[in-house]
């Protein structure tokens, strides 16, 4: 049997181009990317990876060097479904959620890619094969830019080819956001999607005013209004508020997202493959948003998520933007007329320029 | 103002006295400790740790190293709750859960040792004061002992004081289960009160049979029937099992708490200060089952617990149960007809061998 002969747990820091702010996060500089690499017995490689804030990357790297790695190694590496649960039995005492989550995701990935290059097939008709053209937003990063840096911002986004764009809320007042959004509208125009992201700026009681004060302005949804686990909150202000929400990047396990959802508390689930712990949950969250009637969309790493959007029937968007690590990307991902597509080449088709990729290396 | 001069992370690993098992966690032959030792500008110290199974402490003490280390040492060591807001708000993305939870534990619970050392006041009174002496059982664990040792081990567990004995559960079949509990009841007699622990050992169909087969032999809990995000399944097997539940180990934030107690879940909440987050998050989780009209009972780490429930009025139970770290704690906690106490010593008065530990130490 083909079993794998090599586990590489690299952590990277890159430098974003330039700062750029979310509530909850703050201004940030720099990430941490965690990446798994993976070779078996017959010379076929895999490479996954899960991404985190400054200085967080470190614990990561170490749960997958202490723990996944044994199980990894003794394991048939086409039993994905097995491999996954062993590793979250394993650290079921320690594990069970975040920085857990981001460990087994970056080796749940890189098994899936070595999966899909294994069989040479792209990862999007390996776990389902719906459709490979889905529908991208631009997910712009900009609370800590002013008004005209902001269109500008936005500008560049349709010059891309997009035609869903994202902006942040969570101004110090309420009067600045209705500003911004106010002044990002007419520049659109009415025909061009936009979604907001409060990045949990607000207890529930400012959400509520924040939605009502935003309906006259036809988002698309409003995400994270307030801290994540609030599923009661999230129920609320979804009844209430007139606007659409989204809310997954700061779940971490498929039973927070049954019970946001059983809760009522969402419009677009949007878990992120690299904080829930891999491909193997975020599709069975995606197919528990479709039983629930929702669509399902995405956050960060699209790279990836464009073959799990492509996969399954009920997607809606994915999100796409750059945190500075499409250079070292062969393939960058292209967006036409607001659409972008799965890539036929096997597996995730990212294919590294690892040794550039050395500079940013700190272990 | 006094500040923090110096914190120091220690990795440490102990081998067990012998192997024990409990279901969710299989055999355990030995446990990691990550412990935080804090130093003010004035010479004072504080001491606190958590605990974990092997090969998962590595991490924890990264996420210390990393980034609490700094927030800590910029504060005003006085300002805990402050401090913790911190640690948990720059942790936010990767984080709410463990193993982060395990590392704010650590520090924290080094935070109020230090401040209970500098005001020479132990914990219990600093925390609230309701009464030192605490009701204790014996959270003996042995799933893979056969029953003459289990009896020996309820026995010697009388010899040493404890009126109130825990067993595990999770046995491959349930008729076994019955049959050592059955064994267990004869030996106490009718007057030892009796819990059992499941550790997740079973679905929910399974837990409805286990408790109803149960029913006859006057358990004071069953604990962790099934896995601890279930909490509507908890709902559950309370309305229809007969026999009161407690869980809360495998919970890691004061929301989890929240959510297992609004659904009704739970008899005896119980939260672990090591796994929870540490003692701020615990007082407030005790609280939170008292407005429920709820006691709160402890896992693991007795000699801090102690005080924690000494410090509430709605304390039921300390469960105690050694983890070998007894040789190297000058004071080890004393049962007596039942009860513990909490020592009014400083801090959480626990005065460690720091040279003997060494041996034991991994980074």
């Amino acid at each position: 049997m083909t079993k794998i002969k090599t586990l590489e747990t690299i952590l990277y820091r890159f430098p974003l181009p330039e700062p750029v702010e979310a509530a909850a996060a703050g201004v940030m500089s720099e990430f941490e990317l965690v990446m798994v690499r993976l070779r078996n017995t017959d010379g076929v490689e895999g490479s996954g990876y899960t991404a985190l804030m400054v200085n967080q990357g470190a614990a990561v790297a170490k749960i997958i060097e202490n723990v996944c790695a044994d199980i990894v190694k003794v394991a048939d590496p086409r039993k994905i479904e097995w491999i996954w649960s062993q590793m979250w039995k394993t650290h079921h005492y320690a594990g069970r959620g975040a920085p857990f989550s981001f460990a087994i995701a970056a080796v749940d990935t890189a098994l899936w890619d070595l999966r899909g290059n294994t069989l040479e097939e792209p990862l999007w008709r390996l776990l389902g094969g719906y459709n490979p053209t889905v529908r991208a937003y631009a997910g712009n990063i900009d609370l800590n830019f002013p008004v005209d840096k902001l269109l500008e911002g936005a500008s560049k986004s349709l010059e891309a080819g997009f035609r869903s764009i994202k902006m942040r809320l969570g101004k110090p007042t309420l009067r600045e956001d209705i500003a911004r959004v106010a002044a990002m509208r007419e520049h659109l125009g009415p025909d061009v999607e936009l979604m907001t992201d409060a990045n949990e700026a607000w207890r529930p009681d400012q959400a509520l005013r924040a939605l009502r004060a935003l309906r006259d302005f036809d988002l698309v949804w409003v995400e994270e209004p307030i801290q994540p686990y609030n599923f009661s909150g999230y129920a609320h202000l979804r009844a209430n508020g007139g606007i659409p929400l989204s809310a997954g990047e700061n779940l971490h396990t498929i039973a927070e997202f049954a019970a946001l959802i059983s809760a009522g508390g969402v419009d677009f689930p949007e878990p992120d493959l690299t904080t829930c712990g891999g491909i193997t949950p975020w599709i069975k969250i995606a197919h528990l948003a479709d039983a629930h009637g929702l669509p399902i969309t995405s956050h960060g790493a699209h790279d990836i998520h464009v073959h799990l959007l492509a996969a399954v029937p009920n997607n809606a968007y994915l999100e796409v933007h750059g945190f500075g690590l499409d250079p070292y990307i062969e393939h960058s991902i292209e967006i036409r007329e607001g659409f972008a597509t799965a890539p036929d080449r096997p597996g995730h088709g990212m294919i590294f320029d690892w040794e550039g990729l050395e500079a940013f290396r700190v272990n």
